[in-house]
């Protein structure tokens, strides 16, 4: 199983704190972790899954694998900016956003658009104008729960 | 000046109503149409512009010209899926929103982290959870509307 | 007719007197010129076109279309890095490469895999090792040559 | 040491046999191999790296893991079609070509573009017209010495 953890680069403790966590239950659950390889949420992702012994993945925008977190195991050199964060979700079965701004907004986009499923811990909230309907992202209230829906979710 | 305008490769009668006319404002105003070369808003935002006598960009995501539309003057043949999206809007100095699904919303998130405007016409709503803050994209109230406040809001 | 010229960005001038010859010729039978928008061989071939009164397409790496060279009517801005070269090449019929170095060459390999016609003007020469054959290029004499042939080998 | 093993994606027996040589002879040696993640080629190497007890990461075309071969650890999936080239070559210290077409000669061009040493097996030569000098790849005469060459020559 192939999990992505997608979020801001820069972060607050807190926010951090739960990307640990998620990537730590990943690992437990014995999925991979796979994000952007830079730092924030993607940095404090891969910590987690190593601290529990799991294996990780960042696809990197830059030209060189120097730009990786110490945490990522596996760095996807990709040179594409932007391009790259379509190939960080495409690569997942299922994806968890943790808050995140508009980089992690395109991500869960270009996820939806796959059919690959989004699960959000304090993350975008969608709608259409002229309805309050809210869209594509499934809420989770702390990281095991998003761990265990992202699983469950999980497209093969 | 280049706007892209954005929307469903397949839409209902009026939002391709107003597609059209907003791909007719803006080559009026002088302004370049790109947009993703394919059918829907795509479409009729290039047959809107070339009514008016302008021109026309598709950025394609397929590995063929013959995939654009017939109102595109300049096909970008990218080969790339869904990583054209970013494409499409990087090479726009402001962009249009007609409505939309989820390969819009990472249009439109794309856009927002690289610092271009966004303007939205029945378009996406986006907030943070937690939050009822509405961000990034300014709502428009008709095609004109939402022309005059592209190129208004259009960066150099 | 879209016709893509490609090579260095750095070039000596008796090159980029071929590569605005080029421009020249490809505009005045009333091709369009796509290139990497940048300098060199790019910015020559695009000044021969404008000096012809041809349109000039700059699919540019970076992130700004202020890297494009002042002879680009239409850049386009991917900021996908060397990603972008299979883009220069897909949007074209055929292609003219004017010397060039590893860049140039991966363009060239792009072209050939894709089936897209490729005339050298100085460029490179391909064979496989144990055999004498040369592969894939199409060597013109000058630019005319160079023109007249990538007009003639041009895929619909 | 992450070394890309790159060729075509149909081949015959004997190129089949280097190539899986060469994938055995790196994984023996505790490189990772990457690789486009299809058949022939890029098959073979991953089946004898496996067999070695190597790891395996394929980067691929499309937009389904499916379309991996059996071999492969670590599908990445770009759904960028040919672009997706440069990110194999990008993600390696060094590049072994087992024969290879045109989408081959592709990443042996964006390698040598960007830095990255490309040892040679029965592959590409290459040459400017008008000079017999031949440039670029390192030319290695059997999969042990193709492996010693590239792991010696690899970028930190």
């Amino acid at each position: 199983m192939f999990v992505a953890v997608i979020g801001d680069g820069l972060c607050s403790a807190e926010t951090a704190r739960l990307a640990e966590e998620v990537g730590q239950h990943l690992a437990e659950k014995g999925a991979v972790v796979i994000c952007g390889g830079l730092g924030g949420v993607m940095e404090a992702a891969c910590r987690g899954a190593k601290a529990a012994g799991g294996l990780t993945i960042g696809i990197l925008p830059g030209r060189s694998w120097h730009d990786a977190n110490p945490y990522v195991d596996i760095p996807i050199v990709t040179g594409m900016g932007e391009a790259r964060n379509v190939v960080v979700v495409s690569s997942a079965q299922s994806v968890i956003a943790v808050s995140g701004g508009y980089g992690t907004l395109s991500e869960i986009a270009h996820a939806l658009k796959l059919g690959i499923p989004v699960v959000g811990l304090g993350s975008w909230r969608l709608s259409k104008e002229g309805s309050d309907k809210e869209r594509g992202i499934t809420a989770a209230t702390d990281p095991a729960d998003a761990v265990r829906k992202a699983l469950a979710l999980a497209q093969g």
